[in-house]
Order: C-alpha cells, then sequence, then structure tokens
C-alpha cells in the first residue's frame, strides 16, 4: 500500500535536505496510514488496550529529498512470528528511490508482552495476509 | 534565571538558521528547568495530578541563530493572577538578543480548570515571589 | 483558503494531546500551501532570491488535540504594509476552533530587508487582493 | 566518549514515552559533540567544504526512557574504510541499556563523494585513533 508524505520547510536542515530522522517519523506516518486503512487503527488497539512499540528500526539513504519533495511510502508486512511484526519500507520521489527502511514490533496487553494471536487473532491474520500478498 | 542550550543540527532548517518553530520548544525547556529549581518539577505536578496546559505563546524573531550557537534564555515571571501565570523569556547569544517571548498557563487540577492557590498555595507563593524579584 | 493536516502520532507529547509547539509548524504548513496555490511558492521565491522570514508568532491554544485529528486551517491575509505581511489562522477540528494564530513576515533581497513592492510587485498585488478579498 | 542529553517534554509522545524518533537525534547530537572536542567540528567541515550524509541508521529500543530522563550516550568509532566511517551508541539511564545504534556516514568534498584520507588526512587519522582506542 502507498502513502505519500509532502516534505515541509521544517522538516529539513542546514545541509538544505530533509534532516535524516525524519524519514523514521515518515515511515511511522505510513505504517499508522496502512493499519488504519485495513481496520486495526492505533486507535481501536489503544482502546483494546493493545500497545505496541518499536524495537528496531533500520533506514538507508539513498538519495537526499528537499522542501516540496512528495515521497511515496510503499508500506509492506515483511515477517510475521509469534511476538514480531517486521514491517518495510520503500520511499520513493517520481519513481526514484530515496530511502528504505524496516521496523520490527511487539505488542503489549496490559503492559506484557503478548504473543500478536493472543492479543487479537484478527491483527494476526491480517499480518499472514499482507505478508503473502508480498510474495 | 538563566537556562542554556546549544543549537542542535536538526533544528536548523533550509535557510541554514535555527527553525522558529524550535525557540517555541526551547522556551518550554527553559521553563521546565525553572520549575525544577525551584522545587515545582513536572514530574511533582504530575504526581499531584496538577496539569497545566500552555494557553497562549508569543515569540519575536529579532535575529537568526544557528547549528553550534549557545541560546541563554532568562525566564521570568511576568504576571500571576487567580487563574493564570505569565513567563517570559528574553534569548541571547554573546548578549546579542536574538528572541523575546511569552507563554501563558493556567492550572488543571483532576481535569478541571482551578485557581492556582487552591491547586497548590505553595506553587503560587513561589510564583508572585519570584513575580516581585523582577519589579 | 483551507488547508488540512492530519495530526501524527509523533506531533503528540506525554499529556496525550498534540504539543503546542506543533500548531505552529502547521502555521507554516498552511502557509505554504496558500503561497504555493497562488503562484508564488517558496521554491519560485527562492529562485528570485526572496527569502521572507518569520518576525513574530502568536497561537492561542482554545481546545487540545490529538493523534488522528483532522485540523483544518483557514489562513487570510490580515494586514500588509510596505514591509510586513501578517498572516492569521484559524484551526478547527468539526468545525470546532481548536487554535488562532498569526504570524509576521518580512522580506529580504538578497539579504537585506525590502520594500514588499521593490521584492515582487505581483507579491505585493496579491497580498493587497487576499487581503481585501476578507475584509 | 560519554554525552548526557536531558529528556524534555517536547521529545515524548502520546504513549507517554520518548518517541523512538528521537534516538536518531541524540545520536547525531552525541556525534557532533564528539567531533567538536576531538577538533573537527561540523563548522569546520563545513569551512572546508566537507559534508558528511548519514547514509544508514539503525537503532535497538531495549527499555522505554521519559521526560527528565538523562541518557548517557557512549559513542565509539566502530569501522574505518576508504569512504564510509560508522560509529556505534550505547544509551543507558542510571547503568541500564535503554537504546543501542550505529551509523554509517560518508564524505563529500565540493559535491563529490571522496575517501576519507582525501578529504582531509588528519580526520582518517582521528577514526582510526578512536577506533583502536575502542578495540
Amino acid at each position: 500500500m502507498i502513502f505519500s508524505h509532502k516534505v515541509q520547510y521544517y522538516e529539513t536542515d542546514r545541509m538544505q535536505v530533509t534532516h535524516h530522522s525524519n524519514y523514521i517519523r515518515f515511515m511511522e506516518e505510513a505504517r499508522s496510514s496502512f493499519l488504519e486503512k485495513v481496520g486495526f487503527s492505533y486507535k481501536r488497539m489503544e482502546e483494546e488496550n493493545i500497545v505496541s512499540p518499536v524495537i528496531d528500526v533500520h533506514a538507508q539513504f539513498v538519495k537526499s529529498t528537499t522542501y516540496g519533495d512528495v515521497i511515496d511510502i510503499d508500506v509492506k508486512v515483511k515477517e510475521v512470528s509469534m511476538a514480531v511484526v517486521t514491517i518495510s519500507y520503500t520511499m520513493t520521489v517520481e519513481g526514484k528511490t530515496v530511502c528504505t527502511g524496516e521496523s520490527k514490533h511487539c505488542f503489549l496487553k496490559d503492559g506484557r508482552p503478548t504473543a500478536i494471536k493472543k492479543v487479537n487473532p484478527g491483527l494476526y491474520e491480517m499480518f499472514l495476509k499482507y505478508k503473502e500478498e508480498n510474495l
């Protein structure tokens, strides 16, 4: 699924390009939109007392972007284990890759790390379904 | 009372200066240090279920700053009314004013707007004491 | 003219609401979109060596917002003088005002403060036109 | 070398902990201080037309931190190749690891990727020296 982010002036830095830390935020933005579209918005998760912290984040910067660029972010479910989901991101501007990334997430139910299936079977099925679509 | 903030690379923008929105954050940083020094840290306030939202913020930008500059922020209590405290900020780099600002704060006890004296008489006395020091 | 910003997770704070400093960024976002729509994008201005720093910013926080809220930002040209333009912002969520703001801007041509008309007569006319529309 | 960052209120999020994207900024803060201490500040590099973009960043989040926590960041030079330097970061609060990270940097001289030794032999020697100290 593809989401877009238009780079804002306040996201650029002294080198006149998008500051690298912001791509980590764009990843969250795209992931959050993805979850909302498939029916598991953060809001719904919060209501069910599910918290899903980021435990690992990795980004490779291929080409700089700057103010006004529209970054298209392709979000994919890469891996689903008992306790951890890995999401991957490919970011392009006008078809050219500018950044690739990955984030890993665990799930807490009432504050304790829990198997995703136990936290919410539907959520687990959804991750599996999208993982297979990407094969 | 004076607090210092060293401008970071990620706080600059495409114009190669500190992005103006960050001064609002520096004001919070200085205010938070001030409250901690006088014994009313946000943490203590949170423990007493006191929440103090910003209801108004104003900044005037006099001179740009950039990466590596050390901004000295002089925090003063400007006004204390029943329900609202006004804090003022004078920011200088090597003695030259770069930005002046003001923020207004109300106080919520258990979620409801409350007279500061009622929320915590010691807090009210402290604000009055520092206000007079500035006269 | 109205622009929208959906509040992101990374824009919220420990109080579980949108951090107040971010509204200053939303104002820039809306202003930048406005200028782009009327044909004077920052990019075009940069190409013409026009720089327009913020010299004053003011915001009043009426009601908190949080993750997922869509903030509609109504941008208006409030005042146009020789050297300074004042832009005003009314931000609403589902029709209810959450924040109002104002920003003042001067114009530098090749690094020196210059009358807007001299910097670019078309830009000056545009500001006047939108100012009158709001009367 | 160890650097400290006190977590600010504006760096926390709705989950009431430090937002994960900010650790990437703390890494930059520590790296920038490290370079300044060893005589190769960004400012000096800029003056010599050396630009050093981040090409890869990786962080593992072990334990959450929040407002008021003082994060000690231990910066080490991990690898030095012809064209790329890898810096590693171990972040602790009161001795407990909260986050570990790594960043990779290349070097541009007058806009082109260049061998570090060619960019500045002293810079290359400094990286090697600190790399060995960590063995």
